[in-house]
């Protein structure tokens, strides 16, 4: 066979593809399986959305459209960004990417060549560290404390700031839900200023906060680049939607970039898209649902000893720490989803070296699916340990 | 200001963008223009998969799916190589992608590092070059020669075999729209074989032939890469679905690398492309119509005295060269354009060297339109020059 890999895609799978797996084998097998395993929303894409879409599927063209998305898209997304921070980015600020995870890629080639070293937090989000990876840029891993919910801090930034070119940061964050403090964020934000350090700023989970709104880093740092998504509070997943905001230099370059390596975004996402704006009560009503889960899945594990976890104050995911009980909190997710039928990310998706301590459950899901998740791992756990 | 962008991302713009940028300008202006510059089917997408898709909007969830496509997509295409080829191809030999464009960024980075030398036949598909350049694979260019269709031979490829880790190559190609000899195509095949050399065959134009259909090179060598799309024959740009062919080993990979840098190719157009294979006459119709518009565009060139030009075989364009009246084609596009009110795309775009002696023309419009234009650009030319 004539069949050799590179070695830059020597990268590892996701622990959570194989427990989504294994949770699939079981519920063919006709088992009652609860997903706690998987960073999607319960909701479906919202009904008005869904209704417009069905006025205009045989009725416009699905052709091709401009690489970074279709002007009355970008401009929505500009004006977003007047209404929910009162920040002004004007529409050539905006490009529309195929998901955040098409953002990151044009993002990442467009300001990083390889061997460039490019600093991201640890728990991370595993497809950035195998992005980078692919894309041949070096990473330096920077230990998160718990202390510190995980997120970057000007002090751990500052003994690096000579060897690297860039930071990704993430906030609320995957895997363990946190939100950088204000504070902190603004002396990062204008610290990368002087130190001419890029920074990327992944926000596609803002929105989903369940105490003060998260705020932008554009707000303190007009050079950043910012990574959202149509995926997450607007609970439009399939539909593979992202954008970028950066400077009119840098959306150039993505532009360039987006018509070799994209051509252009989903079309029929991008026109429907346009009424994502149109009802943010719906949105915000379905906020409270996973905030009610999340309180629910806190006193769940509280009242089973555990308090460790990183503070949940966005996204849908509790990151918890069941080193009391087990040292391989894989072997600890696959028994999990045998004896108990939910399924969880084992914490070495998103920390290779402490990750087997953690686990991480989302609750994403319904108020039904996360109440008999919790009964379930609460039983589960009540007899077995 | 500190948004500086990488050295990979020096790429440069399509004139076709500047080209179509013009074209909107003047068609804002109220003046009415012939487009033969985009490479884009003038067929909508067919309608017995709006109807389906029209039946299904509110019914399934729009999620996450597996990162290289739904199984029931995945098996449909390997049922297509059985119908249209004869081939067996395994459903786990198939990938589903975003687009062309993301199957092939996802074969460059499964096969080549960077400073990995890979060959491409000038003219060429822009993108590719740009795509190569972006991933740091470095290019080696063979220029095409009229006798040879600008299709590689054997005898050339000899010549670099020891430098070279891969080859791309397209048939039907873009911009020439030539198909490779059948012999050529099992001798390159082979000798990819036994020289371990990685071929990555673009066969997106496959099914728009208007002599002898399309041979695929699985035929010859199952460790090639093939890429195909639903933009062209299946009419389905917008949505943005394309496939890669490749051995269990680098599909694997794929995966990996999908899974983190797409996460998964748009659910919505995955759940109705199920259906493009159902009706293949309403696709074979519209050949019939691009081939009207060869025909006609061809004789109306012939009579103009311009005989120059590479063998439209298939796909949607034609390859002319102008140097007789010409030797700046770029020019020649804009005075068209502006004069005569027929945006086309200047060869520079597909050769970096010789492409200002020629033009490419797409006629996948509507035949009205072609005839259109092909008259604009005859009283044009006859009164002008």
């Amino acid at each position: 066979m004539n069949d050799i890999n590179s070695k830059r895609s020597n990268i590892l799978p996701f622990l959570a593809m194989d427990m989504l797996t294994r949770a699939n084998n079981l519920k063919s097998k006709g088992e009652d399986i609860i997903h706690m395993d998987v960073g999607e929303p319960g909701f479906n894409t919202p009904t008005h959305i869904l209704k417009y879409a069905k006025s205009i599927i045989d009725k416009k063209k699905v052709g091709y459209t401009e690489s970074i998305g279709i002007p009355e898209l970008r401009n929505k997304i500009s004006e977003h960004y007047k209404y929910r921070y009162q920040q002004k980015v004007e529409p050539d600020g905006v490009a529309v990417t195929a998901g955040a995870s098409g953002a990151f890629v044009l993002a990442l080639l467009a300001v990083f060549d390889p061997g460039d070293k490019v600093a991201i937090m640890t728990p991370y989000y595993p497809a950035y560290v195998n992005a980078l990876k692919a894309l041949n840029i070096d990473i330096v891993f920077i230990q998160g404390e718990s202390k510190n919910s995980y997120q970057p801090t000007l002090d751990k930034l500052e003994t690096i700031k000579n060897t690297i070119k860039g930071i990704v940061m993430a906030s609320p964050a995957n895997p363990t839900g946190s939100i950088i403090k204000k504070s902190e964020l603004k002396k990062i934000a204008k610290w990368s200023k002087v130190n001419k350090i890029t920074i990327i700023s992944d926000e596609i989970y803002h929105g989903v906060e369940y105490g003060k709104p998260s705020d932008t880093i554009l707000r303190y740092n007009k050079d950043a680049i910012v990574i959202n998504s149509f995926s997450k509070y607007f609970n439009m997943t399939g539909w593979r939607l992202g954008w970028i905001i950066a400077t009119k230099n840098i959306i150039n370059t993505v532009e360039r970039l987006s018509m070799s390596l994209f051509l252009c975004p989903p079309t029929f996402s991008q026109l429907i898209a346009i009424k994502a704006f149109d009802n943010y009560d719906v949105l915000n009503k379905n906020v409270l649902i996973y905030k009610k889960n999340r309180d629910l899945l806190i006193n769940s594990f509280e009242d089973m000893g555990f308090s460790e976890y990183a503070p949940p104050d966005g996204a849908f995911y509790l990151y918890i720490d069941v080193s009391n009980i087990t040292d391989d909190s894989k072997e600890f997710a696959i028994k999990l989803l045998k004896e108990a039928g939910v399924s969880s990310t084992p914490g070495k998706d998103f920390d290779y070296n402490l990750g087997s301590r953690f686990i991480r459950f989302s609750y994403g899901g319904s108020h039904q699916e996360v109440f008999e998740g919790a009964k379930r791992i609460k039983n589960w756990i009540q007899t077995k340990n």
